[in-house]
């Protein structure tokens, strides 16, 4: 089969990978199509040391394993989990000790014909959920995570920092909780997607310092948590939502002094996606920005790394891929 | 009066200054005993541009202000609160935006024969309470804080790092929550002291990486918040005790892979420290090392600038101060 194939921080189509099959527990995913996410960026970049085929958003129809799964569409938690180590027996299984993470983590990825994830994994998209949108449904998990990890008030002011695919994302749920929202970025035009579904936006002068109850970094550049920390009244909370290159030099004594709490934030509940998404609350549409065939995956990451770039999908069916 | 001056970083004992008069609302203190803390000689070095007296945990004896209040033991709350801003009128008063801070923001301290606070911040000491032991009830109640802001639960695995000042009322109070405790630090002399009190204790090569459910970082080194992050199991908390000089270089993408929350901490409740130290379940004997009087506050300064001292307190009765 063909595949997206990561080592060395090189990325090749290989065309020779064998089609996996599935062990005990797991189902084979016949790959529709999947999205290039800024962490395939980083992993390409070194970020991690990882080898094998990228990709962890997908959607795809399941063609081995149980009966009542084969022939049906869905999408996967990244996260396969081991079910007994301490975390995985705490309720913080994607956390799982011996996990391994689908494209990122001793796990071939989605940027491939066929993938393999364990049954418990994955979760049946409904009918009225486009494959589009349910492309989306890892990404907008992981911005209901920070629903999970911090209590927002009504009113609250919340403030979201950038405009790109995860920056939206995150604004589009937490404008669902009806706090008292502002998303900054850097691009108008980005920014009037969130402007459209009622989203008040401006650059990083709009922001008022120390007025926000929570900010949320999605930039994960070190200027972005600059605006996030002096954005925010003490005693109130930080979510680092994105990852950095390198390290982050942080002024820890005003978070001392202002008693500023930190929050990294990572997977989050798919259930809660795909009901969004089966809602309409959420439109990922405008995010999307190009479509490519998997035979044209190099081309396709190279439009992916272009500044300013959202969404740049992969088709698995190579007749129906185009760019738009 | 004679008092301690920083001005430019120099500090000069000064014979010069006025005796201070309250205004409305302030009561005016006979100091009886100060103590140096970390932030006295991080005033020193220049981590805030502060002038005048410097000092900030005291006991003294009320000279001037209200009748009930005349002649009685007092220790004080440090921040000196509008009573107006967003933050005293949302119960968030310690973070007040017109806030003085005695010694730190543009408030005479407490190394001087008198200071002046609002009456409002003063409580009195109980009789059964030592001068000496009530020198420690700033710092007492900044370690209390930890407990307010993190909800600690019976057999919690947590970790205090440093076996300083802080670190020691630190794990003196966490102790008494039941959690499962484990303090580490670099002196066995220092150790020894919360061994003495049931406290398990070690260097950093006892602490198991992943294993921990909240850290407590209280060196204000890198060094220390390195192993306060790595203890840490996903999904816990590190707790900031201390204020950093510079910046802190921290592995952000770290803190969102594994979803830690870190928790900025300063001052605390005076009322409950004081109730601990009155129901003796603290002991600051082992940290006194040495005693001078205020003529000899320069002399004070060098000592508690040496490395690895703990408490040095300053007498301002120079007749009974003598080095310990």
């Amino acid at each position: 089969m063909k595949g997206l194939w990561l080592a060395d921080r090189q990325l090749q189509l290989r065309r020779d990978l064998p089609i996996p099959e599935p062990i005990a527990g797991e189902a084979r995913v016949r790959v529709l199509q999947a999205g290039i996410c800024n962490t395939d960026l980083e992993l390409l970049r070194g970020y991690y040391p990882y080898a094998g085929v990228l990709g962890h958003e997908f959607v795809g129809v399941v063609d081995r394993g149980p009966e009542h799964l084969i022939g049906q569409r869905v999408v996967g938690e990244i996260n396969a989990t081991c079910g007994q180590c301490r975390f995985c027996l705490s309720d913080n299984s994607t956390h799982c000790e011996n996990r391994t993470v689908l494209g990122i983590v001793n796990r071939d990825g989605a940027f491939a014909d066929y993938l393999c994830l364990p049954e418990k994994n994955l979760y049946l998209v409904p009918e009225t959920v486009s494959t589009d949108a349910a492309t989306f449904t890892e990404p907008l998990a992981a911005a209901l995570e920070i629903q999970q990890q911090v209590q927002l008030h009504g009113g609250d002011r919340v403030l979201v920092i950038g405009d790109g695919k995860l920056g939206q994302l995150v604004a589009q749920t937490l404008a669902l909780t009806g706090c008292d929202l502002l998303a900054v970025g850097r691009h108008s035009e980005k920014l009037a997607n969130l402007e459209a579904r009622g989203i008040r936006t401006g650059f990083a002068d709009a922001v008022q310092d120390r007025t926000f109850d929570v900010s949320v970094e999605c930039t994960g550049n070190p200027e972005g948590f600059a605006i996030a920390l002096r954005a925010l009244r003490p005693r109130s909370t930080l979510v680092l939502k994105s990852t950095y290159a390198g390290k982050l030099s942080i002024d820890a004594s005003a978070l001392v002094v202002d008693e500023i709490t930190l929050v990294g934030s990572r997977c989050g509940p798919f259930p809660e996606a795909l009901k969004l998404l089966a809602e309409n609350k959420v439109d990922v549409s405008p995010l999307i920005q190009a479509r490519y065939p998997l035979s044209e995956g190099l081309k396709a990451f190279a439009h992916a790394q272009r500044k300013g770039v959202l969404k740049v999908l992969l088709a698995m069916g190579d007749e129906n891929a185009q760019q738009s």
